[in-house]
């Protein structure tokens, strides 16, 4: 059993189930092994950041990691846009990264590069593997320190030489420290700052968007007369009928600020002290009141369900959840599409247990109330903010959950960084409903100009935001690359197409003209 | 004037006329000075591999540096591939990184990251510029380490208060330091070595392949009666009818190792020890025969066309260089498409002054020899091994030189990294001929399952070296980013398809089915 096949039996007997690959020739003996290993999925993706998002996508259902494969240091970089979202959604990935064998190296051949220093600051676990018998035991020490907690982005660097010479017997994954539970006496603080009678936000990001610490957080509202919020952006958010559902931090500063007026404290779950997604002239990074204190219930290390739990047993007495009843918005008449009438129509058709994957930067803003009492699903989001995570996110959720439907939420503008995910998308028949707005710009731009103090933008200016002539056709584009597609203008067409998708077996795509 | 006019400004003076971008929010500040600032062409782009690979295209024909606009790390993260590609081919380019502004960092907003961590390794030149009133200074300098011998990347980071701030006067570029001459001792060494009767290769790449210093070396080669080669690939040579034609060293090591096989002496200009592109289990990684020794005549920072014109006047006697009569084969007889019979198709057709940019990979190894007694062209390699060049390359080089029709060829594997270029070259009506070379696989990679010691791959191995399930409809792919396109399966549809594409106002492409 050489290097590689080591390693594939390693993450097998991992539970590392799916591998997301673009493999080069330094991966081959990799790839030649996956032939003599059952029980891992190889999921060929055209582009490395598909390889990555689909990744992240797979770990925010999967709740693991799946093992990514790329072609030395020029294959990583084109994922690390991603792996910087991932980073940022906690997500925990298994990266394979092949290198040049050990002795040739030095010889500097065309497509050496640094590895380490691409993968260094988005990797807390980090290894260059440096011999056949070392592979399977690096591949065991990665896989633990991608669970955990919070999740990590694990970097294993191959050379081709570890992966062709005789490797050593598979190796076994070291225990996985549980989360740590949260002090009692950080219970007690907080229980005391919540009943203070001071104006307190319970604020919620990490794994404290999901449905069961949701409705810790609600108790703890409803029982002290406090407030609870979320991050703006959420790696998985569980929702719908049924559930609590929660406001965001807004984006813009202004309307943040507004929203974050007259709180005198901020209690931290799994979130960060809220800051502006960008510094702009003359407003705050910070968004919290300057008199308002933060404090920490529980980090994103840490049991923050757990710790909602035992602080509603404290503090919420009888007060139950504010749970969100079933409603459906009727859908609108017939006329333009917009982002409000948009928002019905997900609201009126979203199936029951849907996964909703969001990257729809400006269209999708004001989704969330029109979809609250839509049938029970999760909804993810576009965590660090890189644009192009769409596509392979969703590809990567429907990887996970073959047995959910997937909607893809997506700007034209983003989907244009990733779009060869689609190709994933058709070649592995995965339910997917992509949407793509199609509003023939980078919309937030436009307003960002003027947000940054760069007023009356003449023609050069906007025809960077523009992505007008030519338009593009998304039809004949993912057709091209196998997925059914449809185009519509009105309500009633939307909604018509988003029928079509959902009965459709295998992928599909609506461009959305707006 | 703010800090981002100043840059612009300063840009210009520094005759920096071409800005491919992909901004975001911290760049609105850049972007809104371009309607302030006449000379300087700001091209839009979708995603950031097409803006950096259309930076090189256009450094390798324009002779001197565009300027780049990313968004902060992962934009320059999306960049890298193609950055490296450049970094390969010595071609300038000036990468101007939006960055958070410098009070916004702390706060570790979602997009950020440590830049200059992923720029370092690629930039012998990178700042972050500190105020505005220092950002047209470090523009300036930013422009000068480019410009130097061989080439470089300079790599600028712009936290967003420099470009909004009030900024500095525009500044000028510090002078470049002119190429070194090769030392009258060097020209001796090597021209008693080429006259010692051992033989003997001259070994050309970097600027010692374009037309003069390829006669110069042509007449060494004749007046010593020895021997002259090019590197396996090459940022840009020129050849065709009436110039000297030169053999590569073969990509597939074994071929290398034979082709090299008897000489006692390599003289490198411009050029590297031959190295394989790989190493491979029992193959050699140094490709020069052992009791081969290697000499410098000038490295890539050197003036490699004067040391040339130097050592042929002190050995070439009266020797005439081996000019490439003008030839074209004829057109094959109708018959299926193949790697031959594109050759002969493309010698048969390639326009005078043609620009050819070639990420054939597999498909594209033998295209020189039919080719060679075309009109005299350029012919632009992939450099540094990461694919997904071609298409940017192409498009860069097309905004270079508007007057000449420029050919991409473009394997369908590498092809699908940065299609999105597709959309900018219709979106600049640039005169591109795209053929895509569309065999549904990563056909290199089958050869290289068999060459790492991977025999006999089964059905899951082998489902990862192939595109197709489902074939990429290129055709349509192309025409929903506004090209037009046509596909082909035969020798006289490739001809028909290849004419109408050179007539063709504005970009074509055309789906090669092999």
């Amino acid at each position: 059993m050489n290097g590689a096949e080591s390693l594939v039996r390693t993450l097998v007997a991992g539970d590392v189930e799916v591998c997301f690959a673009n493999p080069g020739t330094s991966e081959m003996h990799f790839v030649a092994a996956l032939d003599r290993v059952d029980g891992i999925r190889c999921v060929l993706c055209l582009f490395e950041g598909v390889v990555t998002g689909a990744a992240d996508g797979y770990a925010r259902m999967a709740e693991k990691p799946a093992a990514t494969l790329l072609h030395l240091g020029p294959g990583l970089a084109n994922g690390l846009a991603n792996i910087h979202n991932a980073s940022r959604a906690r997500s925990p990935m298994i990266n394979v990264v092949g290198e040049h064998a050990t002795y040739h190296l030095e010889h500097d051949a065309p497509l050496t590069a640094d590895i380490e220093m691409l993968a260094r600051q988005y990797s807390p676990w980090m290894k260059t593997s440096r011999s056949a018998g070392e592979v399977a035991a690096d591949g065991a020490e990665a896989i633990a320190a991608a669970r955990t907690a919070p999740g990590q982005i694990a970097t294993l660097i191959l050379p081709a030489d570890t992966a062709w010479s005789e490797g050593g017997p598979v190796a076994a994954v070291p225990a996985i420290p549980e989360r740590e539970a949260v002090d009692e006496a950080v219970i007690d603080a907080i229980a005391a700052i919540l009943t203070s009678g001071e104006k307190t936000l319970l604020l919620l990001g990490d794994k404290a968007v999901r449905a069961r610490p949701l409705e810790d957080a609600s108790r703890i509202a409803r029982g002290t007369g406090q407030h609870v919020m979320a991050q703006t952006s959420n790696a998985r958010m569980e929702r719908g009928a049924g559930r609590v559902a929660v406001d965001r931090i807004p984006y813009p500063v202004d309307q943040a600020v507004e929203k974050l007026e007259g709180f005198k404290h901020i209690v931290l779950v799994g979130a960060k002290d809220p800051v502006g997604f960008f510094g702009y002239p003359g407003k705050p990074s910070r968004l919290a009141p300057e008199d308002c204190r933060i404090h920490l219930l529980a980090d994103i290390a840490q049991d923050q369900a757990d710790a909602l739990a035992r602080l509603a047993d404290r503090v919420a007495g009888d007060a139950t959840p504010d749970l969100t009843p079933a409603h459906r918005p009727g859908l609108p008449a017939d006329g333009p599409l917009d982002p409000d009438s948009i928002a019905l129509v997900l609201g009126a058709l979203i199936p029951e247990n849907a996964i909703i994957t969001d990257e729809s930067v400006t269209t999708g803003r004001n989704f969330f109330p029109a979809t609250a009492g839509a049938p029970p699903h999760d909804w993810l989001q576009l965590t660090g903010g890189a644009i192009g995570v769409g596509i392979p996110l969703a590809t990567g959720a429907a990887i996970a959950c073959p047995d959910r439907q997937v909607i893809a939420l997506e700007a034209d503008g983003s989907g244009m960084y990733t779009l060869q995910g689609l190709w994933t998308q058709a070649r592995e028949k995965l339910n997917i409903l992509n949407c793509i707005w199609s509003n023939r710009s980078y919309a937030i731009l436009n307003g960002e100009l003027a947000n940054v103090g760069a007023e009356n933008p003449g023609p050069k200016a906007r025809d960077m935001l523009s992505l007008d002539h030519p338009a593009i056709d998304w039809v004949s584009v993912a057709e091209g690359m196998g997925v059914t597609a449809r185009r519509v203008e009105t309500v009633p067409e939307f909604a018509a197409a988003f029928r079509e998708g959902l009965a459709h077996e295998g992928p599909f795509l609506i461009e959305v003209v707006m």
